[in-house]
């Protein structure tokens, strides 16, 4: 099986969407990053009083989403009709849990802008964090929800 | 404890570095991206013939990291002076394992340059390879030296 | 009443224009940068013989328009479908007054890209004076036509 | 009287910067956003309660001073060491009044990335208001320090 | 005969697009970087072996047409829906040959996106053989074919 | 001899520039672009009453020299000190004759600068008078002087 963003040569290429229907596509894309307890706590008490990580955070993967085709070399410039970031404190893990809900209306999927997001999102946290806490990690991010294009609904199990 | 990215009203701003000394500076960052075997196995072949994914990430990630300043709201502009990036097949994993260093000569350390390099590789890893399998997953992304700063050298453990 | 731009939370998105109507838009704004008199002077002689700082202006407000969505956070990234900008000379001001129209077809208006188009001409504008005079003050910026969404036409007062 | 930034026949220019020396220098830019009272009561609660409109502004503001030298054409680059930004809400404007400090240790000021930063911050306070109340003015926008240059300090009377 | 870039009184402005039709477009455009024979064999090794320089070129072009409307003041921003550079080893030359074909479905053509990507892999060719001969030289960049508009279809004789 | 953008294993990276010493640095690269002699015409008559093509042009190419490092995938980033850039009128060309100067004090030339700077101009051209003139070709983009590293003065034979 062949990978579509090479061609016949073995070059890579923006692949040809032109002849692709224009609909309606959605995904959603989730991550986290994990941290020591005292670090969680930090950030936990600047959300409710002072120093919100998380807001700057969700701004960061908002404006992340709309960047993705100028980072990924082969991924399709599109009109993003939607962004929306979830963050949330979860004192298990401990850390923060990100969810990323991207839309656009053309001709190819948003997987990629959602998992940006998400990713943006979480190296900001790292970046707010890090004077305190520099052994924090990243990870979990993957595609949660595909839907809109010709291959139809994909939800992760 | 607070954190240096707020002011003594909660409120965000980029920390003043005026102050701090100009050294050598040195970050490097890992991380990984997990896939079915099958498509390890498409992966390793463009590899070894044609149609080669982990070039093309690696470009995006140097790319990538001379973005940072640009992604990350409250990071410093840097003069980067070396971006390296190694992508390792993992057959254990199975999946990619991606290792980026970063130098710079300047008055903050480049841990979120290296972190964002790792990232916008194993983003472009997941571009190229959706088409076969999209329930890859990135992870592990963290800081494992930094050193050059007045704070010493970090080692993770 | 709420804020469009914030979510039931009170969380930032990117408001979801997935449900719009793809239509014509159109948005005029105007604003004037202020200045001394021997400064109004230099321009103006410039203008009728070398070293056009307003054709600088209008180049560098075009330019900006088409960076709108990467500047204002939440902004929508639209396709724009016209950008002019008109500068003048006001010898009553004296200083420079600027209008920009800009035009799309798309699910949402326009008329922050108009606003970013005047305020970044008048900063060139700035920029390009300020060896002779650090007084200059920009000012008067605001949306003066809007048309072509679902809320009708708007004609500030 | 000629204006640096063109040359003997009137061509535009990035002006030679290179025998300056590199000393600390600093820039403090001011700004308003006039509006409606009922706007400003929609602001002032967001601000205590929820949708906190001035976050996102001063966000903006930072991120647009690193993106002065991609956005004034003839701006040198700078490696900028700090940005904070002031919001204040002022009833009796009614609006928010905006205050930037950007630092550098750098050949040229920074009084264009101060002033940067003002106006996309303006921008964005409309931005995200702008559904309830289109009349919205921006002004006041000029340098009221400047420090660190050949040519001295420089405070607005 | 007037140009289209200039209004009535010689003021440059993004021309108006919104009345023309949204249509499949294409432009193909070539270009190539000649070099001393030394280099040429240096180039043709490293793509047998390793080392590859047409690889790196190719996506740098690629992600150079997504670039085309921040760079050309007066372009259109668009959604491009296919690009593919060729990049031919020729030993005639001796040096390198690039073709680029650039799609979309919009208002205007893609002629400056495909000679851009030409231009972005020419360069990105000579950076990366410079350390062992500065004389290279880029030429021929110019469009060969060109299809879609109202202007019907152009070919380079 | 092996090309220094590629490690022992053929793996592109950014050199590590961090020993090289910061030296005053300067680079000048010229090159053209020719068309038809009513094209020519028309520029010329444009420069001396209205819609001045080659203004627009040097301010893109300026504007296109600070890209560099975003443009060219293993450059690194630079703080330009100067960008000067000549465009002169060549009846026998007929075209346009394009020579841009770059500054920098740092640890790498700025050949790539005056390259790109030289490339955004004539794409710019191209761009300005394309509704007239699909045959144009831009060529002979070289470097014709290169100053300030360890390895000497290079100028052009």
């Amino acid at each position: 099986m062949a990978l579509t963003h090479f061609d016949a040569h073995g070059d890579a290429h923006m692949v040809d969407v032109s002849d692709k229907a224009v609909t309606a596509r959605v995904a959603v894309a989730c991550g986290h990053i994990s941290m020591k307890r005292e670090t969680f706590d930090i950030i936990s008490e600047g959300k409710a009083r002072k120093g919100d990580v998380l807001s700057v955070a969700r701004l960061a993967g908002i404006m992340g989403a709309k960047k993705t085709a100028d980072l990924i070399p082969l991924c399709h410039p599109l009109p993003i009709s939607k962004v929306a970031i979830e963050l949330t404190l979860d004192p298990d893990l401990p850390g923060v849990r990100i969810e990323a809900t991207v839309k656009t209306t053309g001709q190819t999927g948003v997987e990629m802008e959602a998992l940006t997001a998400v990713s943006i999102a979480a190296l900001t946290v790292y970046d707010m964090t890090k004077a305190v806490d520099k052994a924090m990690q990243i990870g979990g991010i993957r595609v949660i929800v595909k839907d809109g294009g010709k291959s139809g609904r994909y939800e992760a199990q």
